[in-house]
Parts: structure tokens; sequence; C-alpha cells
């Protein structure tokens, strides 16, 4: 099998820096996590911040550390260095080959979408960010590895896209790319989101967008070779 | 401008576990690093220690500390945590928005090669790896960003592909494929390294095998979208 990410962001219009982050981390036991963060509010500040959240995760998913347990960390880190005065919101997505099992974890506004053979589902419980609230936990899911599935989640930049234009983001489009694409499309799915999302906000975007996106799919022939590429515009 | 970062990597012949690691991570105040490290030895233990070590030097360049600093801890780190008893390579290379240089930092055997519009220089002096000796430096070093650069570093697998076979890893045939490509193109150099060594080795790596390339290119039209892509087969 062959696990693919893609991650596509720019930044908010006319903003140098972008409060969304984004890393990927390799298991310590076989797979990958890939971590998206919003800071809160834009620009500088909220870079930092979720810089800091995504970094103290990838830290702590490196050690070993069991999902749940590392979003609690970070939580726990967040309120302690902010003095529980700034919020992030955190999504860890990962593929886990020790347990052969997808898991999630959400402090976010906005869904994980997960496509297996039968259907779309949607993952958008109710759930606090990160950071602000004395106790909080994440709202974990796990469910076993299939061929074919695909992860999605998003930032808040994708989610309120156009709304200061009288438009909306309409969920119903994500599922039609989904339900077009395949789980070794991931590059497209999440080139096509943040196209549809900028295109609702004039090609201005009203804030950070970033899309994140997670296929398992059936191996291409070959050696096992492992890719990386990043393409980093200023 | 746009920097690009292209890695392709594969097992040792028959290991479950991939003795390299490599991660990427985003400056705290712009830019990127790509982080290579080959473990002493191969399969799991190796790859424990190469991710103890790159983890490491990604929580350090994420804390915002400068490349030679990262180095220096990392090796002491790793000197404290295994007594001096296991090695690691580590190579460091960055593009720093902050003072528009490129950076990169070696302890490794293998070199790091610059292509610029003049030519291609190799750094190879010979330097320790890291975890061993007590005393240790990095050899650093800084040259101004310029668009058309491309870095490229490799792990030992690489430059010993063929030599159990009889065969001869030739340094010209990377300069050739350095030569016909451009700063757009490193996943094709990555790939087209990663081939050849394979080839030598008849498609049975006697090593673990890591190729990392850099590339400064002039910007795309269009949008500042980051992507990232990732293929993981198992």
């Amino acid at each position: 099998m062959e696990v693919r990410i893609g991650v596509a962001r720019t930044n908010k219009y006319a903003m140098r820096e972008c409060g969304d982050s984004v890393e990927t981390v390799e298991r310590p036991r076989g797979g990958v996590s890939v971590i998206l963060a919003d800071g809160q509010g834009s620009g500088k500040p909220a870079k930092l911040t979720s810089s800091l959240v995504v970094n103290k995760t990838v830290a702590l998913i490196a050690d070993g550390a069991r999902d749940g347990a590392v979003a609690r960390s970070v939580h726990d880190y967040l309120y302690n260095m902010k003095d529980g005065k700034v919020s992030s919101t955190l999504t860890i997505m990962s593929v886990d080959l020790d347990t052969q099992t997808v898991v999630f974890c959400r402090n976010s506004n906005c869904p994980v979408l997960v496509k297996q053979d039968y259907g779309i589902d949607s993952y958008d419980q109710s759930i606090s960010s990160i950071g602000v609230h004395k106790r909080m936990k994440p709202l974990v899911y796990e469910m076993p590895l299939n061929v074919g599935m695909i992860l999605l989640s998003y930032s808040d930049g994708i989610q309120a896209a156009g709304r200061k234009r009288g438009k909306e983001f309409d969920l119903q489009h994500i599922y039609r790319i989904l339900n077009e694409n395949k789980a070794e499309d991931v590059n497209f799915i999440a080139q096509s989101i943040l196209e549809y999302a900028l295109d609702l906000d004039d090609y201005r975007p009203g804030d950070d967008m970033t899309v994140a996106v997670v296929g398992v799919s059936d191996k291409e022939a070959g050696h096992l070779v492992r890719r990386l590429n990043m393409v980093y515009p200023y």
C-alpha cells in the first residue's frame, strides 16, 4: 500500500505571514501524520502560535506519544505558555501502520471528511480550540486502514471563503471533488479545493487557507521509493 | 522566488526499516530546511538513531536556533543519550529568507554539491560523524541566495552503490544530471540519482539510499501557493 499526502496553502491577501501551519512527521513505529493548526488572528502573531502548536505536536509524535495524549499535551503547553489567552485549532490525521488504523484528532471548527468505499462521512461535531479552556479534550476517532480511503481537512479560511462577498462555501462541491477523485489524487484534490476557495474570495483570500489530504492507495509497481516534494514560493 | 525541495529514498534490500531519516521544517523567520541523517548500522537500530537526530534537529530549528548551534547541540544530545557509542551523519541544508542566504552544515562522509551559474562546487572536506567524539564541530557554509542555485546531498548508500558488484559510483554522472537540469527540476534530479544508484546495485540496494535536493527558482506566475506532496509506500 501507499500513503500519499497532499497539502496546499496560501496566505491571507496582502499578508506576508501565514497564520496556518502544517507539517508532516514520520511515526516512529511506522506511518505518517499530518498536522494542521490555525493560530488565533492573522499575520505574525498567528504564525508564531500555530508554529508553536505544530512543532510541539511533531516533536511529541516523533517521541512516540499516542495522538490523543499529544493533543492534550499540546493544549496544556499552549495554555501554559500563553496563560490561556491565545487559542489555536489543531487537527492531527495519522496513518498508523503499527495498529493498521487511521487516527484523527480534532480541536477545530472545521470538519475532517473521510471518504470510504461506501461514501463520505463528515466528522464535524462541535469542539473547542486548544489553548484557552482549562479543561479540554480532543475528539479522537480511529478506524481500520482501507485501500481507497481519503481523509481531508482544511482551515477556517477555506470554510469562510466567499462569506464577505455574499457567496457561500458549498460543502457539496467538496463532496463532488472527493467523489470524482481517487486516493492517488491527493495533490489534485488539495489544489482543487484551494482553487475553489480562492475563486469564492475573488483571489484575494480573506484569511489564510490550508487544505490537507491523506490518501491510502494501492502501491504502484516497482521499488519502495519514498518521495517528498515541496514548493515554497515567497 | 520559489524554493523547491525534492527527496527520494529507499530501503536497503530486504530490510523493512530505513536507517536514513529525512525531514523538512519551516524556519521561524522564513525559509525552509531539509535535514538528512544516516544512523550507524542498518534496520531498526539505525532508524531509531537517525530519527532521534533528525527530530531533535527539526525541534531546535523550529525553536529558532541557528544551524551551527543546532548541529553542535544535536551532537551533544546523541553523545549523551548513547554514551558516545553510536554515530550518525547529519546534513542540514537551509534556505534562510531572513539573512537571504543558503546555509549548509555537514557532519557526513558524503558531499554537498552546489550548482551556481558558473558551475558546480563539491563540498567534501573530511569531517567526522556526530555522536562519538567528545569534541566535534560541523563544517558550516553560508552563501548568498541566488536564483538558479541547486543544493544536493545524499547518504552513504548512494555513494557506495555498485561497490560490492565491482561497479563504481561516478560523481561525473551526478554532475551531468545537475548540469542538464534546472532548479525547478529537484524531483526529477532526486529520482534520477536514486535510479542511477539503484541500477548500480542491480535494484537490490546494499544500503539505505536517500537523495535530497533544494532548488531556488523564479516563481511561477500566479498565487503564492505552498504545496507539499509526500508518497510513502510500505
